[in-house]
């Protein structure tokens, strides 16, 4: 035992830090750095263990699905208000981070825990996962509750979505929560709504039958926002004039027009 | 070109959002999903380029090294301080976030920003980059100013450090911030001191030499430092109790024993 | 109507802001300069009403009560970690404010809440305040809940809770919180528990009996600390190294000696 | 000395917490309560010392003339950007007070420390203040700055700038930055500019005539405008519906109509 540990008025299971040697949950991080990629760090950081590589591909997948939703987000709002105070990126970035809550990616949460009611519903009741999908609709709809993580105004048939359950079945993950997330969608399609599993939805399902603690999910769209506040930031600082009144609603886009991928030089397995 | 542009009052070259398109920096995101890994997602956002492959791993590389520190650093002890009076998971994150500044992170701008007027120097006064490296460190000595991105009071020889480089050069990285550095290091030796370059100055060698814009770079640290400050910060409010004193130094590790990576199951290209 | 009414898409009934004339809640800013204290225009500004005299005092009593505790409680300590990084004033201060929450200045609002809920109890069920009190800690017990507000392990007989009481007694306020306060503590006395009511329960009281809307009193805690928090980050940039690990128990006072206000320069009506 | 002086590995002059007894800068907070104005207790935190009534009073009408200033500036966008998304009240406030910076409320500090170097140019140049300034404006000029503290596009005539130098001078301060501001409105006048002092340089020249440490100015206006953003976090909070756009430009007031202190009831000294 070091002589920190001995000491040791409280303890962390995260990190451990000795002279030459940073080991996140026990995995050294230089040995890490070049053999697994962010996303896979991120699982390991959060749930204690280092996925396989169909798995990381997913958390990887994950991550980029949210890493920016253009200037509208109220998270990019609140970062360039900030920044266009001359505050420093730091600062403009946590503004943007602070917006992340209950109603800005808070869906991922809440659609699991809905998802998972759903689940334990049918299982005690011994009834099929349809059948407690539109039960618990019901309620919730007398209630004046909305099922959280399905439909979506602007986008009605999200390929992010889509992409992602793809990359989940491939990497074999396939639980109650998208099993019960199945069942609600064939529910509302039953009583003609189009409410189909939206981005944070599919992410939520997801990320639970992956056996995340749900508490981190809101943490994982964090996680996979900050790059797009980040340029968000830096975008504002750099083309605008500071304290300019930012209109939320009447922008356009002038980067780069539409490219492709490529189907050999950028694959990563 | 759509609606939004024709009214637009400014504009973002960030992402283009459009009904089930969302795309950053010309790329579709649905496309990228489970193509490239969040590293190549953020090099993509940050710099508007994809990069191929070697230098996607590189980026991974970059984010995992800093993925977190214990909780020593100012924003694991500012996130778990907030934490710790019941605020959300944001907003303790936020909190660290705000740490990064400076003093903490901030050396990986600084450390490229000398380098580059090393490099700078050796092509103006056209000598060797040793003695621009010499001349220029014995001016920051006299000015009473340390040369960022060197030395290490903990780590002496941080293998996070070999292996950044080592993968640069496999991705075939190697220009004039990294041959500065390398000039920085042999004239401490040359003078005796023990002042080899460290994770922070080899992040921003590497950056600079990737050519991204060097007011980004704090904001790499961000990125890689949200998942950390995001399992300090649940841990905190899930080990201990609400409003407690938090000692920075007498604490100890009680997460996962040491173990290895292993050679096949979690390679990634 | 003004040019701004006309096109309004949404409304504020907090300030108006005319050329060469700023109203807050109807009343001219520059009318108020001079005339009434900063305490007055707080309560302004939440309530809509600006307060007579006494009532105004009562107010700056409330925030000086409030206005610093040391570099102890976690406000301080936040702001002054994220100084220790050199951030700007705002961005210190800012981490110091978002750590009142729930368990930090929170007591304020919960307890005023708990009141509520003993005064309409004795309403409800035509008891004594007394009776409603002593029923009402009993159910508290045997759910586990403690009674926010009342007892603190460090200011046993605080001074500055009696003051506030002469105070509002002074001022006229005496309402259903303060009553249901005193039942309180005389149901603690007469079970022979050491738990008189504390100051954040007294500001509680005293807000209520205001008519102050509850959601207002953890905003009265950060009015009344962002001095204290300013003060403490100037003071870590100004004395304190960067980086330093901040000892949240062992630090001492150097400060002024303990001296006297004087009974006739100081006094304020 | 106190048990905790003894072991004290560092110390705070700030404010000094025993058992039952809270003193800043040596006195005793309950004796405090109901003596001075909040306006006082900030003098005092921030200086060390407790001001006597006239400039106790020119404290509080600095603070009520930046209480809040609608919803328009970036701090109020801010803070109900961050609101509109659920977060809590504190991380609201926090975000609006992070948007106090180099443009937003620095011009009190930055016109402060330039009537200082006006008014030392005057003294080491053996010339007088209006020809000091008249050289220090031209010099501005050609170096293409502007004169932080003069001018206002929307208020041309403001009556709390005027207010604010008649408390002044009511309390007999009228040092060198206020004659240097003097001296500089003199000069734009000559030179048919329409610049006169605003209300953030007339605050900037006196609490610098006050002899306050002009690193604390910034932390004024966090001090005074925390009310303002508190008021617009409820506000939003409780008529608006989450998540809303918050067009900046076009909102009206529909508060309480104009109305007059009156001359008698809310008088203070």
């Amino acid at each position: 035992m070091s002589e920190a540990d001995k000491n040791a008025v409280w303890n962390t299971a995260v990190t451990r830090v000795e002279p030459n040697r940073v080991a996140v949950r026990g995995y050294d991080v230089a040995e890490l750095m070049g053999r697994v990629s962010f996303g896979a760090a991120v699982h390991l950081i959060l749930t204690g263990e280092l996925p396989k590589p169909p798995i990381a591909r997913l958390m990887d997948a994950i991550l980029v699905a949210s890493i920016d939703h253009g200037a509208t987000p109220p998270s990019a709002l609140a970062a360039r208000t900030v920044a266009s105070t001359g505050a420093s990126l730091s600062a403009s970035v946590a503004a943007g981070i602070i917006s992340i809550n209950r109603h800005h990616g808070g869906a991922i949460e809440d659609c699991a825990r809905q998802l998972k009611k759903i689940a334990d519903r049918a299982a005690n009741e011994s009834i099929s996962m349809d059948e407690a999908a539109t039960r618990t609709l019901a309620d919730m709809k007398e209630a004046g509750e909305r099922m959280p993580g399905f439909g979506h105004r602007y986008h009605t048939k999200d390929p992010r979505t889509a992409r992602l359950f793809t990359l989940a079945r491939e990497a074999g993950v396939d639980g109650t929560h998208m099993k019960a997330a199945r069942a609600v969608e064939k529910s509302f399609a039953d009583a003609k709504k189009a409410l189909p599993i939206n981005v944070d939805g599919a992410i939520g399902a997801i990320l639970a039958d992956l056996r995340m603690n749900p508490a981190a999910f809101n943490g994982i769209f964090m996680i996979a926002r900050t790059p797009g506040l980040v340029a968000h930031v830096i975008e504002e600082q750099t083309r605008e004039k500071p304290m300019r009144r930012i209109d939320p609603v009447n922008h356009g886009y002038d980067g780069p027009a539409a490219r492709s991928v490529g189907t050999t030089t950028n694959e990563h397995q």
